[in-house]
């Protein structure tokens, strides 16, 4: 550990081993070049170096946040001089007279050259019914209160955009303070958390005792809500089954199925407006939405919140021909699972990716009461993070 | 009125007014053409008809949500036969034998061809410190009781992305009930609302007494923040001022001086992550985000909350050279304003667009104390249409 701790502090709070070491360092126009025990060579711009650095002056010592702004440093800067010292430590002099010296564990996790490397969030599975029979399950109180189990729920909770908690007490508090695990709850014109009953008054169809079929939540804000979940506390009314697929199943076959209309889909805006008293939310995006590498981001998938489409007439035929293929898509059983929530339940799903919906239930029966609400898809993403680093920290027995 | 009264239902639960009446109609193949008092021809597709029917088969009758799903349309659905009837309603007898009667003015209102016209808000105006030499003030309980006051105060809001509320008490709970009169707040990882005060242990630069250099919250969440409230409890520090400036004036200013280093910021991705923790937030995005139509959607402006940038040795000098350009504009007085807050005020701004700072201030001299919160831009976006809403029903006097 001598080794180690000798080694300069990160700008980060997260630790860094040292996996590769740099063997060989020298300036060049505007940056400095590294190479790699492994073979592997950096480019790193001064700028890039100066700002980065973890000195108290360039980095606030508490918030870890940068306090040298960018235009403090001259724009002429050079490193002057630059070499690997005794620690595995990559040491600047620079040009102004002054020194930086970075932790190789860090340097590399940041080198653009092998960034894949560092702290991605594990892949994407699509699944249809064969797949997936049904929804990953995990004892509640054990994915609450053990950073392990935790993990495999948020992880399934990422991988297949479906998970749910069983055995939690069906008391109303419950969704109020679970899905909290991960991050804040988002408040949203339904409220804090909300109570899917049958009600006279709708304010959506969710509030009926209709049919639901296959939908997102909330299309119409431009963020989207991320996460939903539904806490279960009654489901004895005759129906009521939750239904769920994998939108990004779907897309993936509607491109394989026809290109053009998987396009149409990636391309032309499709308009959305909630319809309400007291609200009049608009959004107008292209109902799947890809990310820079390919794979799917988002699919905003709410039939009945479509607003008259805005759009030549000509484009119009060729949107609703891919709208009326994709959604075909969905009514197949194969592409759907069906399940029941149990008293206690605490499903949860990613809302830009699966779509969820219910099978009628007749209210003369007996009750069906769900409470819901929201947490952002990167709260999913930033505590999958940091249980990662708190597992690499419990491993490493030390910080930086 | 007796004309107005026998027109059919529309699917919203907006009203219509009639400003241009439908003169002639006929059925083209998919679809319908129609000829409009003023010579505008427009032309609807069978299935956006059928879809967007009022009747409550189609639409149900409480939440005016679709019933009719897209796929319970006939692939092979045509218009039968179409006439404008004496109340100057479009009438369609679908080959089905189903018959669908539309409004006048909804169908105007949707027509492709002259959407535009309807529901717009205001026109965005940028600013430097020549065009406002202040913030847009008005009384605060005036603006929050008043409806003509509140459309006046959020118009402004949306117009020049700055507003202040003036007169409120200056006590805690403000936080929590005035910003929540355009939508509701949005809890971060700040919490529900936030005290920007000094702290020992701060998890911010903004909890420090520092100078806190022009900057947006927040831009490592993928849906930062739209709007930020400050109020003002006590301001009696020597310091402290605020600083705004408007990022879209600033990036105008961008693609006028250097369109090559403006292209850089609209299309080379930024790495934001956050430092704290218990969180591990990131995204990656241009820092200025461009609507379809070439007018700015997003600037996001955090100089010091920017991770290691993920590009080419050669990409990220290009990116240094643009960022360094852009931050010197918000360094020139010109650019921005400065305005000291007193004890009940409420500073509103879209965390999207303008920046804010302040001047460093000495805790021996006074107390300096803010409570913010978050509430996003599509809440704004929303009530400025719901007031508006609000104001033709109270004119007209009748509804749909």
């Amino acid at each position: 550990m001598g080794t180690v701790m000798s080694l300069p502090d990160t700008p980060d709070f997260d630790s860094f081993p040292v996996t590769r070491r740099p063997v060989a360092a020298e300036t060049i126009p505007d940056g400095v070049r590294v190479r790699w025990d492994d073979g592997l060579e950096s480019r790193f711009h001064v700028f890039w170096l100066r700002e980065n650095a973890a000195d108290p002056e360039t980095t606030h010592p508490v918030t870890r946040e940068q306090q040298l702004q960018l235009l403090d440093i001259p724009a002429s800067l050079q490193a002057a001089a630059v070499r690997i010292d005794d620690d595995g430590a990559l040491q600047v002099a620079w040009s102004t007279g002054e020194t930086s010296r970075y932790h190789p564990g860090w340097l590399r996790a940041y080198c653009h050259e092998a960034r894949s490397e560092s702290s991605s969030l594990p892949p994407q599975r699509y699944w249809n019914a064969a797949a997936i029979a049904d929804v990953p399950r995990f004892d509640g109180l054990q994915a609450l209160n053990d950073p392990a189990a935790k993990t495999a729920w948020l992880t399934a909770l990422h991988v297949y955009g479906v998970a749910v908690l069983e055995n939690l007490p069906a008391t109303p508090e419950v969704i109020e303070t679970a899905p909290a695990a991960i991050g804040p709850i988002r408040p949203t014109n339904f409220g804090f958390a909300f109570d899917v009953v049958s009600k006279a008054d709708a304010t959506s169809n969710a509030y009926t005792a209709m049919t639901l079929p296959l939908h997102a939540d909330l299309p119409t804000r431009e963020y989207m809500p991320g996460l939903q979940f539904l806490h279960c506390l009654k489901n004895d009314a005759a129906g009521g089954e939750s239904l769920l697929a994998d939108g990004f199943f779907l897309a993936e076959r509607l491109r394989a199925l026809d290109p053009a209309a998987f396009d149409t889909m990636t391309s032309i805006p499709v308009d959305y407006y909630n319809k309400a008293k007291d609200t009049d939310y608009r959004h107008s995006t292209p109902m799947i939405r890809l990310n820079a590498d390919g794979s799917f981001h988002e699919v905003r998938w709410t039939p009945w919140l479509r607003a008259p489409l805005d759009a030549p007439f000509e484009t119009a035929g060729v949107v609703y021909r891919a709208l009326r293929l994709l959604f075909s898509l969905a009514e197949d059983p194969a592409n759907r699972i069906e399940i029941k929530l149990k008293p206690g339940d605490l499903l949860g799903f990613d809302n830009r990716r699966a779509i969820h919906g219910r099978k009628s239930f007749d209210p003369a029966t007996g009750d069906r009461h769900l409470r819901g609400c929201y947490v952002e898809r990167d709260e999913l993403h930033s505590r999958l993070r940091i249980l990662a680093r708190q597992s690499r920290a419990a491993q490493s027995g030390s910080h930086g």
